[in-house]
């Protein structure tokens, strides 16, 4: 047999984007992770490179590897694939870092087996490499990451996911403050119950953001870019959020929230001009303090996934 | 000066559509008040007839009264207007009877000035003949009836209204079992906190719904005509709910649920034949009991109100 490989970019990704909690995201451009995918005679996957960061290469202690093996032991082909996984997103960014090692490997492997899967099938494999890292299968990050632009997970089980439309003038500028959160704290920081007022100012803002994208409405995405339940407690544990959001707001970003569970804050923002200023702005807050940090700007990315070389 | 008037036909909405409790809410074709609204030399609002069913003359405890001075003091013309009022909307039925007439009077009279209003202001002056009925000012039967088609209520302070797009070929079935619920006991049952996790099911539902009528996409409508926060509870309060609920799907319907604070009953379909069926399917649960019922299949009505004489 001929070995055949593919190299894949697989994209961060901002889930929550504010109003919608556990069911809105959306694709990044300018960072992701890099990852061969090969072809071997032997059987099974192994994980044979890891660059940029620390973890681990055995096969089922790495989310790139339990989604490749839900994936592979679907699939059954008569030969392996050996992955190679060049990191560049930190893990627990709160940008999609283990839901782009998830998705990479599965939506590779797709493309090397003739694409037998749909998009929803490789969101599903790869909820389970997202699970090994998160304790429980979500698709807010993967989502994005393999239907690219926006997408709005509508349930988990059965899996529906939906494909929403993105303005073309959007951009996203993220600010990643070096600091440690746990997912776990920063489920356990939300309440359980919250009150039936603010859940209606919710879905509706839910509702409003949806058409807001259909029909390229940017000052209804601003009023639409709110979040009453998650954002009063989740921004306690990002040192500086208020002043990011009032800055990133003031330097004309049409809104301004956390990037998933944190620490990353991200900003949309119509047109370029604009994301970078709210960079500058963002840039401008943290450069004050102690917490190191890195900036992103990026249009929203409406492919997704890419194949940088085959 | 010529004495002018215009008759207009202000049409039942269903406020809630299963999922978008206080902010969702569409307009109906087949049944609706009639008003005749008349400029008078003398200054002031009066009420000179009421058929139908027996409502306050006075002005001040009419709802279309009240709605009317709102728009009045706010355009202070050098005449006063005359409102008749052909009540077919029984009231307290949840097809938004109180928001017909509220809305019946300032729609009428905005024509009447020269239209010197815009729907969200009329929404706005309609919005103070509904608080005088359920005692809270709220516009998700107002504005279906202004607005036509689908529309989302945003916000009620600044009152921001999205008008939906409405796919073509959508039906309402609706039966109104004749028992009486409160709008305050419908309100009352409801709990004042509730569990996240039902709170996501329901905006990913809301943002589903959204798209599934920007796509025209039935079957998504279907998965999205879903309540886990007030079905439960206000289905208590109207008999054989469940049984028509049962029926009213097997029969075709994309989803079935409580037609604002209830006793009506809607039901959503593609194809007028589908609505008949279901119509047809909802009688039969009724006919069983001693409850009396009246049903109506309409198209949904994106014009909303209409002149039927100038």
């Amino acid at each position: 047999m001929i070995k055949k490989e593919i190299k894949i970019f697989s994209p961060a990704t901002v889930a929550n984007v504010s109003c919608g909690y556990d069911v809105l995201g959306f694709c990044l451009d300018t960072i992701g992770d890099e990852m061969t995918i090969r072809k071997t005679d032997k059987k099974g996957i192994v994980i044979t490179k890891i660059e940029g960061y620390d973890l681990p290469f055995e096969t089922i202690k790495n989310v790139a590897g339990v989604s490749a093996l839900a994936l592979y032991d679907d699939a059954k082909p008569d030969y392996g694939f050996e992955i190679e996984i060049f990191k560049k997103i930190k893990p627990g960014s709160g940008i999609g870092s283990s839901s782009a090692s998830a998705s990479g490997s599965v939506f590779a492997m797709n493309e090397l087996l003739g694409r037998p899967y749909n998009k929803t099938q490789l969101t599903n494999f790869a909820m389970k490499g997202e699970a090994l890292a998160s304790g429980c299968e979500h698709a807010d990050n993967i989502a994005p990451g393999i239907f690219g632009g926006f997408t709005l997970v509508k349930s988990i089980s059965p899996l529906q996911i939906l494909q929403l439309p993105t303005p073309p003038d959007l951009y996203a500028t993220i600010i990643h403050p070096q600091i440690e959160i746990k997912t776990s704290e920063a489920r356990s920081i939300l309440p359980k119950e919250i009150s039936l007022k603010n859940a209606i100012t919710q879905w509706a803002n839910v509702g409003s953001l949806v058409h807001a994208l259909h029909t390229s409405d940017y000052e209804l995405i601003r009023r639409s870019l709110e979040d009453v339940i998650v954002e009063p407690f989740r921004s306690q544990l990002i040192p500086y959020f208020a002043n990011v959001k009032k800055m990133a707001l003031n330097s004309g970003a049409l809104g301004c929230g956390i990037s998933g569970s944190g620490p990353s804050i991200f900003a949309l923002s119509k047109g370029i001009e604009t994301a970078k200023e709210v960079e500058s702005a963002m840039k401008a807050v943290y450069s004050q303090t102690e917490i190191g940090f890195h900036t992103y700007v990026s249009k929203i990315n409406v492919e997704g996934m890419k194949i940088i070389q085959k």
